[in-house]
């Protein structure tokens, strides 16, 4: 980290690799025949550069975040960090969701985020949130994030019509403050923390989903590829975070709407509902057991996806037990995970070694 | 700015972002349709880490520019700055042929440049250019500069023919010198400074215009795709630039020739012909009533292009007005603009918000 | 370099940039018309940045290459370096095969590589090597490599099949130790230095040559692009390295077998076999003539691909001269280079000057 004498600029640098190892397949299987795939690999499938800091006065902070094996800018934002009640964030980044989502792929309990992720999040965009923690410690201990949006991702400079994106997350700290986005219990919480989250967003445009990608306005599987202004995407989520002595929980349940505003109101086809879910939860199992290694985790998740309210037999789980040795918090650890994926009524395993270095 | 003891090596990191919201569009507008556009968006315009500083002996500079939301190597530059009459650039930049073009885009009066640049710059070349100062302070103080180049912007390896580009600019400096390519009088000038420039620039490639980007070599609105060394540019242009006690002005005058070489001789479509130009002026008002803060500058600019002059009823006109307030220079200032944009006899206006931040 | 106080993290950056003129082509020619391409150009051939350094521990290593001009991920390593007889590499960077490729652009004795390396290459790849140096000093001094490999290049994040790609090489270094990867004897070797290799690799993929780009997975010339899991490859190497007071020399043979399995064993078209090889030497005259330069090298190579083995009258040949002045050994220096190259019995000669200069 660099500083200039009179503290006016400063500059940290961090570099973060992520090398894995996937078998029989890496990505999410969202199709039968995605389930039948036989591709192991080994990939770089992270390799991040940040620079933080702050320019001219202590309060105007920047953020950049690239990817070097996926070139695209992720994040670039400006922070107005002056009060804790209001702060203006400016640029392209995450949007102030879900904790799942904006929780760094480098802060997670497990090797990646569960199949809810891909169809549900928000995502990357480009322009304004103000955000807050209002009656920090009180028992109606607040934080609140609101924004407005392109909408289209991080791939697009233009908008596709003059539609804006809006969110909201509202969330209560009755126990423990506003927890950082950040799972398993490392920091050791002698005393409970406890944090519930509701949030929404909606947004008219081209996509149905987005990622982090130059091509990041996408289509949902089994949606047609949206025009200018074709779709309205309406979405809610609910979400609890727990964490206390070692153990941690947190829990997320997802509802996305998707209207057609090309096809007529009478038309069945008109709208689509989805839902999915997760709950996981782990434990340093040292502070029961001390001959246990103190930097050791076990952690288990549940997770669903019903891509279609309409339509049966088409939802996807999944089942994952992760072990994570910690050698330096989230900085430098290695896991290994075990998922049962199913899709329908069939099912394949797909097994993960991974190790996550920040430096 | 980090330095070897010895002052053999120097190295200077310098990060700027451009946040911008513009409605109800961005890019200039070519056609009837394009005024039509409503597409309200926040913007990562530009989002630029420049690596400065120089190597083995002190004249040998080097300078690197890329851009993190559109990935393509701007700038790279081995410059052996010797003597002040004659310095050697070799690699991939800026043509030294107009001011609006190599002035940085975070130098300019307004948000961005006017209507003129994306049909006639020269933009970025891989190359040689030889430039120099003679006579500093005389009354017949000039600057030349004169190039060669493969000539299909920086975005392709290769040269599609044996043809190169050249480039020629004569200035005059009759009062205060060589002024550097930056806009706006920030310097507060105590003394007026006067600047006079031609140049000319030559190439036969299948491009009809450039742009910075991975795809660098274009064709222009109306001109079919061109192949292999297609078409021969013959340009030109004049220039003026004024700055005294916090007013400055400036003036460019274009003219564009493409020649189809496929086409015959006696072919009335052989030939285009291309006009266009602008002048704009601004102000700090503070130095009439010094009730208004220092570091506010109004502006105005009109522009025009005529992108056939035989054709009738196809004039692109923009008349702008900018409030800048500057907070540090250059390096951070928020702009508003107005554009009154017209093709042929339809209007449309267009807001621009902009901040700049350079550290 | 930058380095913490307590030696836990080191960092240290280093650009590079590679200037070129080519005259009248820059690409090894594969055919007659490419023969006769007249696409004189200047280019940035090459402009990279290293992160090299350790974090956590001393002999943890990491390394990352990025090519601003051509926008991939080159290398991102961690390397376990305890143990000088048994080194860990993980990641995505150069396999251990051949000297001609393993050594760095920067680090060779000509402008570029010969016309054997782009279709015998097996260049970059994910995932896991293991190497080390046994009995330093002694007569059976031996080095050895071995790796498995997703096998598609750097390019691509999954596997096409569930076939590894498999590398191996032995080094014997009777004389002088384990050289390392950097041709021309700028070091002046008092004693004498030698070293033997041979290599072996085998993969099957849908690609039959590899390329260090986005689009890694590449056909041969001549062979249609490949299905998942088409092609078998099985190649094999033998090279030869020696170094003596200002003296250089350097062989290598290849031998390529590509097997498509898709078709039939009788077919005779299931098999291409390709031999190439190529065989350099450079002096540095000073040392017999003290009048010359003491940093002026003069080399010569002879190269040859025979691209199918089946057929007659499509052998490759380059016949190359170059000259060197190193201002700085290897991070700063000039070649000029003439090739004549050959196809079947017709021919043309290319012209290089080059600028390599590393900060």
């Amino acid at each position: 980290e660099f500083r200039t004498e009179n503290d006016k600029f400063s500059l940290a640098i961090q570099n973060r690799i992520q090398a894995r190892y996937a078998i029989p397949f890496d990505s999410d299987p969202r199709s039968l025949s995605d389930l039948e795939r036989d591709d192991s690999s080994f990939m770089i499938r992270r390799a991040r550069t940040r620079l933080r800091g702050h320019a001219y006065w202590p309060w105007l902070q920047f953020y950049l975040q690239y990817d070097w094996s996926q070139p695209v800018l992720r994040d670039l934002t400006l922070t107005i960090d002056k009060y804790k009640w209001a702060k203006l964030w400016v640029g392209r980044g995450k949007v102030f969701y879900n904790d799942e989502r904006v929780t760094s792929s480098a802060n997670q309990q497990f090797v990646n985020r569960s199949i809810v992720n891909d169809l549900f999040t928000v995502d990357r965009q480009q322009g304004v949130q103000v955000f807050g923690n209002l009656f920090p410690g009180a028992w109606h201990d607040i934080s609140y994030y609101a924004g407005v949006f392109t909408g289209l991702g991080v791939g697009e400079s233009s908008n596709d019509d003059d539609h804006m994106m809006y969110s909201g997350r509202l969330q209560w700290n009755p126990l423990g403050g506003q927890m950082p986005f950040s799972q398993s219990d490392i920091e050791y919480h002698e005393e409970p923390a406890l944090n519930f989250a509701v949030a929404a967003a909606t947004n008219r445009s081209r996509c149905t989903v987005f990622a982090t990608d130059s091509n990041s306005c996408r289509d949902l599987p089994g949606l047609a590829a949206g025009q200018d202004g074709q779709y309205r995407i309406n979405q809610m989520m609910e979400e609890v975070r727990f964490k206390w002595r070692g153990f941690s929980m947190q829990h997320e349940m997802h509802w996305k709407e998707v209207v057609d505003t090309f096809k007529s109101q009478g038309d069945p086809a008109r709208k689509t509902n989805m839902m999915g879910g997760l709950v996981q939860a782990g434990y340093f199992p040292h502070y029961l057991f001390p001959l246990i290694p103190k930097n050791l985790e076990f952690a288990g998740r549940y997770a669903f996806v019903d891509p279609n309210t309409g339509f049966k037999n088409d939802r996807q789980q999944e089942a994952s037990g992760v072990v994570t040795y910690f050698f330096n918090g989230h900085l430098n650890k290695v896991n290994f995970q075990v998922s049962h994926l199913t899709i329908g009524n069939q099912s394949n395993q797909r097994y993960w070694l991974q190790w996550d270095l920040t430096f």
